[in-house]
């Protein structure tokens, strides 16, 4: 809640950069899935370091929670405003403040999103290739350290941060990491805020890892009759090192899903959409290989292509999905389920779901980064419908409770949140208690984003 | 201190594992390079996580330190004994327990060596890349965030560990991380534990990621008229996408240490050694491409091999250059200093740096891994000779700054343990302060590795 008081103070630091807009507050606190909206008491807009700073002072001061806002398109309510307070809105902090090419780094603040930083880069012959989907700021893909598409081959957010800068609860601002390209110097306090969800400290400047646009891509697309001869051949390609850009697994509703609205004409199997980054000559000989293996695990239709248009066309499809999915169902709301299983228990896993969604009422189409063992159920309900609601959260814990006993994780990319909060006890044990141990060591009076990723105090 | 009471209780838990002999505490307390000896008062052997929790809830009831041992070969003092305490040696928890060839994965006790790890791996296909030149252990090399020769390609230990067990201060055994290839469950634990120099807890166990035995290797070798020429030579190969598993930077210095201990008939000019990994026909193309480029950077008498012999006299001295250039000054001790700066400006700090040793009166000879930026001055000192390691950390000392000021680190890869301590405050400035609060979390007494990474309490 925000006093008079605490109002005052932050509207003096803040001007017409405090909002109190009814509408403002209910985009801030609404969520892209199905959480409940729960709006914050006010927006800020902060322009620098400095103001986010002077905005934690007044809130610590004032016992106000603050919840850290880039686009609003986390998964699992990670922006809901739980206990009131302030949402700091990180839209006008969005500059690239530094290309540093022969390093292979840039400078930004946490605003800028990936399509506009791959758009600033573009002329530098760099890219940034973490790819969630959404075009998500990237202070909030570290803040839940972000992954996708790509990992299998540039890893996720824990793997492209080199450094941030960051306000803690009292306000103190702090940078973890060098721009250098390893250090032993210490505690990994990078690692530590990466994928923190802004329980501990907000971000206000990422240096990140670059990478060369490659010469050549290459894409391929290939259908399966079962979904472990898909997961097979991808283990195969893995233990060969043919060093795939992109993996992605398809099942049978997921392509259904994808002929409807877009379509596409595949037929309805499962399927694997694979891509290759390197010279003309590799990316020709890597999906040629891959080629090979995949037909020896039974896949039919094998393509490839170095064309752009193909390629846009393949990937347009997949980034489109999700829509694709949740358009099957008109008017439904999405669970998206995000395990993620070692990759020898994939099939096993994405067979037990598919079975157990069957059995079900709910629709729950299945795509996953197969490279990586993630795979998301995308379980669509009637909005208003308790009953199917609670199905599909039962769905979903089946679904984590499978893959802890595998040796897996609840998540593997869209972070705990308020979704993933029941399964945190069970998948971490006491590991759990040394979460909250650091969480009251930076944020005694918990006020950085309450109710998320850590046991209530 | 140890007292009557605790070793008692350490003697019930460990019986003749737990050594009080004189050359045990000795060997336990001595350093790899300049520092004194600081025996501890005991050395325990545990061989079980469980032994290890029962070590630690003795010590934390009777205020004993613990300092955790590996192979003892840490070059910043480690596991000196700074107030005594209780050395725990992990020589006899050294098993690998599980081998996942399709996870890509092994699970092992800490006290496995490197070179025991590969071996244990080789009928697998599978190999465990990290290359810190000694055969350290690799709970050690976890506890340092080591990393090498091979960094460039395969990352260093923060890349490799995927998951931990760990016995905490007050005996609590947690597990962190999966054996899934991502997760966004929670802080990363693993990165916290990893680096952390045993001053947070003991590691029982790791779960480490391996790769495959690439198919084929190619090495080479060139030498250049200047550093810089060099240095541009490794950033434009970076910029073009070759994938070099190993560059290595020898000044001329080194070379002629080599030259004269090994017989390596190499020019004495500043000297680059590379390393491919790929297929036959990749490996190949890489050798050439980098040749290439490296001749329009001055490089000269460039030659490269894929056999095995070749390869193997180039990498055996490299991996000897710390020996021959030790043995350049009969009797002396290193300080070997491990400053990481971008790759932008690693030709200035490693220019810099030749010529502030030349202005000195104490030979050393220059090794880097410069495709990381991180390079290696093993500054030779007459062992009693007060002055000349009053120069030397001097000369250290400068190096640190140079780097520091060039958004770089005081260490890539030996970590901070007493050597580098007095640098973190200028490096991380009120960071150092919040690696002060997490150790009071988990190690309200400071009772684990005291003296080494953290502020003192």
């Amino acid at each position: 809640m925000l006093s008079e008081a605490a109002r005052t103070q932050l509207s003096q630091t803040l001007g017409d950069r405090l909002s109190l807009s009814k509408s403002d507050l209910a985009l801030h606190g609404r969520s892209e899935t199905h959480f409940p909206t729960l709006p914050p008491d006010a927006v800020a807009y902060p322009e620098t370091a400095e103001e986010v700073s002077a905005i934690m002072r007044t809130c610590s001061a004032h016992g106000v929670p603050v919840i850290g806002w880039g686009t609003g398109t986390g998964l699992e309510g990670h922006t809901s405003a739980v206990r009131g307070g302030v949402s700091v809105d990180f839209s006008r902090m969005n500059k690239v403040l530094d290309i540093h090419s022969e390093d292979m780094d840039v400078v930004i603040q946490p605003g800028v999103t990936r399509e506009q930083l791959n758009e600033e880069l573009r002329a530098t012959g760099l890219f940034f290739p973490v790819d969630p989907g959404a075009n998500a700021s990237l202070g909030g893909m570290a803040s839940t350290r972000a992954s996708g598409t790509t990992a299998v081959r540039y890893g996720t957010m824990r793997d492209n941060v080199r450094g941030l800068e960051v306000v803690l609860a009292d306000g103190r601002i702090i940078r973890t990491g060098t721009r250098a390209r390893k250090s032993s110097a210490g505690y990994d306090l990078t690692s530590l805020f990466v994928g923190s969800e802004g329980t501990l400290g907000l971000i206000t400047e990422l240096t990140l890892r670059v990478h060369g646009i490659p010469e050549a891509t290459s894409a391929a697309v290939c259908a399966f009759d079962t979904i472990s001869g898909a997961v097979d051949a991808v283990i195969a390609t893995i233990q060969m090192g043919i060093p795939m850009a992109r993996i992605e697994f398809l099942d049978a509703a997921s392509v259904a899903a994808c002929n409807a609205r877009d379509g596409a004409e595949m037929p309805v199997m499962p399927h694997l959409m694979i891509e290759f980054h390197g010279s003309e000559r590799a990316v020709a000989e890597d999906a040629a290989r891959f080629g090979e293996i995949a037909e020896e695990f039974g896949a039919q239709g094998y393509a490839w292509s170095t064309q752009p248009e193909e390629r846009r066309r393949l990937w347009d499809m997949r980034h489109n999905a999700y829509y694709a999915i949740l358009a099957s169902r008109p008017g439904a709301t999405a669970l998206v389920t995000d395990v993620c299983v070692p990759i020898s228990r994939l099939a096993q896993a994405v067979e037990e779901t598919v079975a157990d969604i069957a059995d079900s009422s709910i629709p729950g189409p299945i795509l996953g980064h197969a490279g990586d063992g993630n795979f998301h159920a995308i379980l669509l309900v009637e909005p208003d419908n308790a009953a199917e609601l609670q199905a599909a959260k039962a769905l979903s814990g089946r679904m984590v409770e499978r893959a802890l006993n595998m040796g897996g994780t609840a998540t593997g990319e869209h972070g705990v949140g308020m979704g993933k909060l029941d399964y945190m006890a069970r998948e971490h044990g006491a590991a759990w208690d040394v979460m909250s141990t650091l969480k009251r060591g930076l944020d005694p009076d918990g006020l950085m984003n309450p109710g998320k990723l850590v046991r209530q105090n």
